[in-house]
């Protein structure tokens, strides 16, 4: 059987994932110490042959992200010099995502310079979820499959049965594309935050374009930080006469204040996956986390059997 | 004097712009034969050395696109071959910027493709304009220099003293960004336009968020291709009580029914760059063209001299 | 069944001889849409998965050179991306196969950089036919099947039964040793066109080198492009005293007036291969196409059993 | 004057060293800021123009490794895309060096994937000292400046004037020729400390080679990490009859219980240089750290004005 | 069967050893005839289609050094231009072993270069054993499969029953842990033979640091070549009271004055690996050549296979 | 002055032509050692400081072939390693030209594998005089100037004022255009020499196309190797009548038995150039010797100051 093939391995980024995918797929977790000498250096030791295997190596590339890429790379190293048949980078959250073009003069574009580090180190395919901007698969030469837990948000909030008008609102301009995919599926109209200078050299003021008065506000976007956004994002929709206040995400980054703006803020509900691994415990009245584990496994499964990835989402 | 290291040199797809480039440096056009063979293969003859030389080769990757590429890629090889020091790809319009990522199965992502080519021609730096994504600039490793006619386009609006409170649409949600940034060089709000389904499995229709009531509306986009979208917006501008509409742009792509649309348009003015050739003669009181030779000849000189091209924006 | 790994797909060059092709193999070619957005770029569909395939993408780089080798080139990253198992072009026609060396200063070489731009866009093999030099195979470091059709023009020319003694002629210098290969085949002498220049600074006369007179001679070329300098050597053939002239090429390129020029020429009959489809109608009286399609398919089958592609000429 | 083509910028692992270099060479340190986003993303800000430049970057490998190499590659990705003329990479400790070789199946070799990372990010020259093994110069292809502080120590210990009959002592089986480097320049005999296994399957015992009896012994490594081994190495020279024992390394790594180790342990003195920054206050009786910033400083001044740097050395 | 996959071809450099390869194996020799033009040029001629095959190429890289190198190149890209799926260098002495890093100003690094040329010829992993330092392996990208002879030799050594208490000697100070890895298996303790220099300025004397009155010594290097380090030590061991000598190494340079010195040299044998072919009879009471082949064909065959090399050595 | 910036330094392959080109130019000739070690190995030592200059290393890769090759790839390596600001490779004659292309299955391209190997060790440039094949230099990606030899030939052949009427001959069919190139400079017509088969499966026999009788005959070749061609082809044209016969070549690799053929053939005289060092006295009445220092240092001398190379033969 085919499933010989396929080797899932784990850095330390998310070790549950990893575990849930391999449980999906049906095969046991590849054998792996990631640690670290006493410098801090890392220290890996892969306990079992990869000789001839596509290996499927899950990290995604968050918090504390140097370390994550870091690991992520020296187990690619050391897997293509183990002679596997194939490195595959499985990275749910594509980190420094944000810093893909350069706004200021004399920026870096670490999400490109991150593409060619994964390729150096001899990955030959990339899987990931949700990326900021889709243009970061051109980052990349080697092939990349790219998934989406939008359907799974989306059918989560079908079931929720949200009563009343509905409105999918994004936090700010460079959202809209990936609101309306949800609003499409909802069958909702949309809106937007816009940070709106109301003249030059006058400060900044939230403003909401689109109509939100007497309706449930659906907050997406790709990466909860800090939150910060969001949480005014839902107070000015709040103000502006909406009913209830949803927060969806793909990647609960959930850095700094987050939790406690989250918890304190005016959402219903907070929904997000498990691309990355929620530190704390959650209040469970609040907060949603959906397992993106199905389908990464279902992905792999079809890249080693040589099956539409595609067909996932059809 | 530095400007001796100075070469500039023309594809086809743009000479009158690059001979404006060269008259505000200040330095002769370079002289090269670009033409075609009976078969229809690029023929080029350089006809001046190179040695050593900084040369800048302007093409902006205009249709007929295919041909314009290929120039420049051919050029490039010959100039590589002829040792010059270095060669600096001046494309002010990035062709197939807009297969910049996968949007379907099985997409190239040209964009990214046209990267690889002009990097493996032999080029060391690329100067484009008004990118249809920032992204774009990653998909290169050599140094990038973006320029924005976004100051230019702003300045002439601002002369015109458009009469009446004013507010930037974008015509789709993926421009809403160029549309803040425009809207705060003036001082006005943004609105977008978004082709909503009330419910899945209904038509497309055409929806403006945000207050365009009573006001004087631009429309800015970085390409105005068919001009099918833009035409369309306006229409819809003009019912929902817009007073008048402006429509911007910096490549005057201008394709299949385009000038006609444009001509028979609600629109009060077009105005764009001439980072593209525009073929036909257009009526003057319906369109106008900026110059973008200073900005591209300024930008030339201080590569050359090793000084900041963001201070050009500042 | 191993034909299950192969996927023809075709570009918009040479459509017929791609189904040809596929019907000798047995399958059915690649479901894939080749067209243009408005403003000319090229729009490729590909409609089924390539998954672990090996996928021979069939493209003669014959006029408009520039779309087709573009075509080639974004299939190709198409298809790369889409995680084919190998991408191998097929190009039968390799086009700018005449810029293979630098003959004045500054000349581009552009069939290296051809051969270049193919390897940067993702190819794994190339099949070509009748390279007009085979040291292009060297511009290659992929693996580079290099086919010839002379083989096949041979046997059309033995079945043929031309009565009386002939002799091969190249119609240039370069062709020599193309000449005495056909030559060997059909057990005849050989003769050179040159183009001589009595004395330094006089105009070039056309002159034969070797025995024509009452012989029936056969003019070979790998391309007639227009037709040119062959209808000269004809004439000065038919000059020195041959009794008869056929023209024999791979690849029947036909450009500007070569159609009107061999028409009426002093041919008896202009021989070649479907290497590039002949726009025109041709009359079958003057004009001889050979089907390469077996060859090229018979090809495409031992590549992909790793079987002896050389073997087919032995 | 040539100066002006240098540009020092640091990233955070040592600015102390990285201003005192630049002082050493008479320019200002670049300003840059390195610091994180609320999410630990390396975050940099180049706050002056590098064009045409030769940018020298100080960043040793020190902990957090990961960290530090991170924003070496990150500034370096940012000094590339900004049109440096070259950016050097300045690593005075070079992380990871013991990982240079499998020592175990599937290990990776970390130091080599870190030679590409750092090639792949940009760098044209990496400047070092005192590499764990020399072969680290082979792992690029760039130019690459191997510094040595082994004459600094040297004179240092010459200056002390020690009293008595000395012996450099290796501290394992590897750092023997480095230890034979020392004893030459103090015109001294050299031992070893061998971990013997007296039979297969027994535990190993510590054991000195080489006469130390009644001599003053001078260990000498290039990095004390957690000083376990020189600290035990120390106690069997005491125990063999040395009758003081001095520690010298270039890179004073101090990591877990070193520092405690260190200040308990037998020996008169340990000396380091400043290529590591140490964090704690060390009492000035037990350790002496010597600066390194005029070699590296001369270096860079040299490399400038291409002149010798290994003329430094004679 | 999986062994229809391979084949063995061979250079000129050690076809003896490359037939018991594949005699071990089970396979016929690949047919290749490896001549030279009259004019020295190598002349290859494979005379088997290797389509698809996993080939393993057997070439050390001994004396003349130049000539196996370009052998292995010229046939690795043959073999990659016929379409091998893999081309495997197997090289059991990797020549300029000893050029691995810069010991002076403007040295060659020509071990890296020899795997950048190994590497840009097509080849797609190598297999050597003992090298010289084992940080040869990072030189490389590709899959390196490292073995060692040393317990083949360690096997020898307890099988002769050497009477009396032995210690193992290194000839330099660089070979201390190649000396210690064969002890641990010997169950001895090691000694090494340093070249002191009294004072700075004086002349270097030959100097013996350990235990070696009254006991066997045997001498462990990876190479021996002119043999005159080697047969000095041996002198001086003998001086020191060594009963008996005994000389070890995996690859059997011997050039110049080699056999010469080891023939009348104290040394009771001398014993190494058929890695080398050595040229002249040799007197079979002083030497022992000890068979790599079965190594060698075991990992062919596990590679192969995809099962794990290491575990040969466990 | 920027000669200062030029460092010539030669391999051992043709010392006298360095020395000669070195005086052409008015420096001294770089100071290196280039030998062997006692296994054959090559040791260079490079004895002056080449930061920052631009390298010219001349090495034409005449027999032995192999050693000279890499001498030059490990000289390179070298100089790239000590900062030279360029190493340009100067290799006058460019060995293995002959296997430009897969003449039979599984070839070699070793050209261009050379020019792999060259760019890899890390050569920006190649100038190399009279290719086998101008398709050689699109084997390259960097700059290469391609230098003629002809010129000086027929010079030399002017002032010889060779009485009577004259033909220029190719020894083959691959040289015609070479021999067209001489015969223009010298106002004559040409004929070839071809090998026919007067009917399949029959024996070749040695055939003149062209008129020779009564004509003093120039042989022209880019290489006299082994002379077997060309002396019989020297003896058909005597039979046909021809009244003397002269042979000229720019690369005399004259192996095996060239010298003994030459010296007893039926030529007036054989013309060559240094471009390789002949090794024996060779008789001055038969042989005259061409020197192309000057030309060579003429186009090191432009290629320094960025002026054209290719106007030296205008």
């Amino acid at each position: 059987m085919r499933k010989n093939k396929i080797k899932i391995f784990s850095g330390s980024a998310n070790q549950v994932l990893a575990r849930e995918i391999a449980e999906h797929i049906g095969i046991p977790l590849g054998e792996a110490e990631v640690g670290r000498f006493s410098d801090g250096e890392i220290r890996i030791g892969i306990k079992e042959s990869v000789r001839g295997k596509n290996v499927f190596l899950i990290q995604p590339l968050s918090n504390p992200a140097n370390e994550h890429i870091m690991e992520l790379l020296i187990l690619t190293d050391a897997l293509k010099r183990a002679s596997a048949h194939s490195v595959n980078a499985v990275v749910p959250y594509y980190g420094y995502a944000r810093q893909d073009r350069k706004t200021r003069a004399r920026d870096p574009i670490t999400a490109k310079l991150l593409a060619d580090l994964i390729t150096a180190a001899g990955a030959g395919r990339v899987v990931a979820m949700d990326l900021h901007a889709g243009q970061i698969q051109g980052f990349f030469n080697i092939p990349f499959d790219h998934l989406t837990a939008v359907p799974i948000i989306a059918n989560y909030l079908k079931q929720k049965e949200i009563e009343g008008e509905g409105v999918v609102v994004s936090p700010d301009l460079g959202g809209m594309t990936r609101a309306r995919e949800l609003a499409n599926r909802l069958g909702l109209p949309i809106a937007v935050i816009d940070k709106k200078r109301p003249a030059p050299n006058q400060a900044e003021v939230i403003n909401i374009i689109g109509e939100v008065k007497n309706r449930v506000a659906i907050l997406i976007d790709d990466i909860i930080d800090t939150a910060g956004t969001i949480v005014l994002g839902a107070e000015a929709l709040k103000k502006e006469g909406a009913l209830k206040v949803y927060a969806c995400c793909s990647h609960p980054v959930f850095s700094g204040p987050a939790l406690k703006r989250l918890r304190e803020s005016a959402f219903e509900e907070v929904i997000c996956t498990n691309s990355i691994p929620v530190a704390a415990a959650l209040p469970a009245d609040k907060f949603h986390i959906l397992s993106v584990a199905p389908l990464i496994g279902e992905a792999i499964v079809r890249i080693n059997e040589d099956r539409s990835v595609s067909a996932i989402f059809d």
